[in-house]
């Protein structure tokens, strides 16, 4: 194996910054998958159905997500929406709330009340850049803004949009989430530090090619070529700090995939650590990697530090992990105790690394 | 409706120069559907399970059509592969079999058999060359062939394999399959008469983000770019000859498209002709056609006479078909009558311009 050197290294607990826990039973399936992933700390997405548009919302499902895991750190965030306005952002603040996250209209799961214009949120802007608080982006233009716009070009399509901002408010924290095309590496890496980016573990591994056909593999924004995957790796060990992970891990019940119209989202909670490092492996084994790339410090950096740093958090519970190469099969299918919901995670029945907790 | 000129419209049957009629049950459900769609003439893919190697099984494979559908007359083809020599081409077209298909090594539905090199077939391409049958060509190059081939660059790979079989063999009469791309049109103009191209519906119709999630529309090669798409309806309403319908309709199992890792093809069979209307009216709808482009010749030349003109044949039977606006709705499903065998149409659910016989 690639990166036997690996095997047994000791690094802090990660940070997943961009997950989805949903609501209900799902919440209760996923949320206990977070550390066996070997993250203790997730920043939460807030496309419930209604979405988190309340101080009060954010907080309940707070309160609900910490019930469940009390050993993990839930960063929680708005929906940007017309009722976001400079007062909600200053008590969301208050609060303890994270960030803000933009969905365009209609280009994922639950984005139909997502945003058409982004001038009318200037004042919210403002006021986010005053209070510090992260503007997440979806960066992805819908198809309705243009005859060529296609799920392969909408995130290079949105970048203007995303560095019309940042050049609006160069002091707004912004955060283009999940990046999938070289063209947003190479955006997000003309700005300033006050942006960064983060990169979803099966983006690392995978092209068109590989959801071409393939439910479980499908996501939005959806895997490109093989040139933008190779952008992706080099970005997550180039040891640039503005680029961290964040899996969007995005759990559907097996019924919604298996069918004539399938969700997008691709479920990686359970394996997010060990799956970073597979995807290492896989890109050192053709060649678009080697195996001094991938470092304890460009891997701490990528999984753990990096995304702390940029929110400005801290583990408050000091924990380490220990990478096993012999690590786990992946599980076919979850299954929530009632039976009522199940999903089948990314790379199901394949072998993966694993994580140990110190 | 923006092609109500055409309702009552009389057209010669049209001819489908490519079609899967597959084997057993499912044979048996789909052959009745040709007629339905316009259609009585088709060219039959030779990708069975063994796939047909020998004059035998073709004629084998063409009285039991016929047998199923006395009134369609059954165009068919060898699978090229090491057992076709010379001599075998000598005996197909003895026996009055059309064509030789080369598929790919493994680039869509049993193709496990498929060529590695096409120099290995040179001799046979000479022998075909010399006895006037089709070399018909799935044209896309397999993953396999280069870290950057995917499902959206494959077909535009291939091109040059194309262009320099047509150099090499410019007597042989070659039809570049199920064009999907600007690219292969152009490539397809730039060769001489003995070259032609068959279009389907569906790639009429869709674009990267129709299957996208949708299993019934995923097929390969897969549909493309907008600009693909607006390639496809220009030349489809060309008047150039060389371009005509092959629906490529590939039905599979409904339990083999709504799985885990689901079979490519669209099926289209039993509303080919009135699907290729609609398709033009949508295009009429964006703006890429216009209702002048679309005229009873341009029409008759794309679904009727250019496939029988490149092949040489005619319509023993001189039916004519009538266009109804007020046509028929898509089955949700078409199922055989023992129940064991169902396959989603393309559309289903639908409304679709009709065809009656005249």
């Amino acid at each position: 194996m690639a990166l036997e050197k690996l095997d047994g290294l000791e690094l802090p607990a990660a940070a997943d910054m961009h997950v989805h826990l949903r609501d209900g039973a799902m919440t209760e399936l996923v949320v206990p998958t977070i550390r066996k992933g070997g993250v203790n700390m997730v920043f939460v997405m807030p496309n419930l159905v209604p979405p988190v548009t309340t101080v009060r919302h954010a907080l309940e499902y707070q309160r609900r997500l910490q019930e469940l895991e009390p050993k993990v750190t839930f960063l929680m965030s708005l929906y940007l929406h017309s009722s976001i306005t400079p007062e909600v952002i200053r008590k969301a603040k208050h609060a303890g709330i994270t960030g803000v996250k933009s969905y365009p209209h209609g280009v994922t799961t639950h984005s139909d009340q997502g945003v058409m214009s982004y001038e009318e949120f200037y004042p919210v802007f403002e006021e986010m850049e005053r209070e510090d608080m992260v503007l997440n982006l979806h960066g992805e233009l819908p198809p309705s803004a243009g005859e060529d716009i296609t799920v392969l070009s909408a995130e290079e399509a949105f970048l203007p949009t995303f560095l019309d901002l940042h050049r609006r408010f160069p002091k707004l924290r912004i955060i283009l989430e999940h990046c999938t095309s070289a063209a947003a590496i190479t955006a997000v890496k003309t700005c300033g530090p006050t942006v960064a980016a983060t990169i979803t573990v099966h983006h690392l591994f995978m092209i068109v090619d590989d959801w071409a056909g393939d439910p479980h593999c499908f996501c939005k924004p959806v895997a490109k070529l093989p040139s933008d995957r190779r952008a992706l790796l080099k970005a997550a060990v180039s040891g640039d700090s503005r680029f961290f992970l964040g899996t969007d891990s995005a759990p559907h019940p097996a019924s919604s995939k298996r069918a004539d119209k399938y969700a997008a989202g691709v479920f990686t909670q359970p394996h997010a650590v060990g799956l970073v490092v597979d995807a290492f492996e896989q890109a050192i084994g053709t060649g678009v990697l080697t195996a001094e790339d991938v470092t304890k410090e460009k891997l701490e950096g990528f999984m753990c530090s990096n995304g702390r740093a940029f929110y400005g958090v801290k583990d408050d519970r000091n924990e380490r992990i220990v990478l096993r190469q012999s690590g786990a099969t992946i599980d076919e299918i979850l299954r929530s105790k009632d039976g009522s919901v199940e999903v089948v995670p990314f790379k199901r029945g394949k072998m993966t690394w694993g994580v140990e907790w110190q």
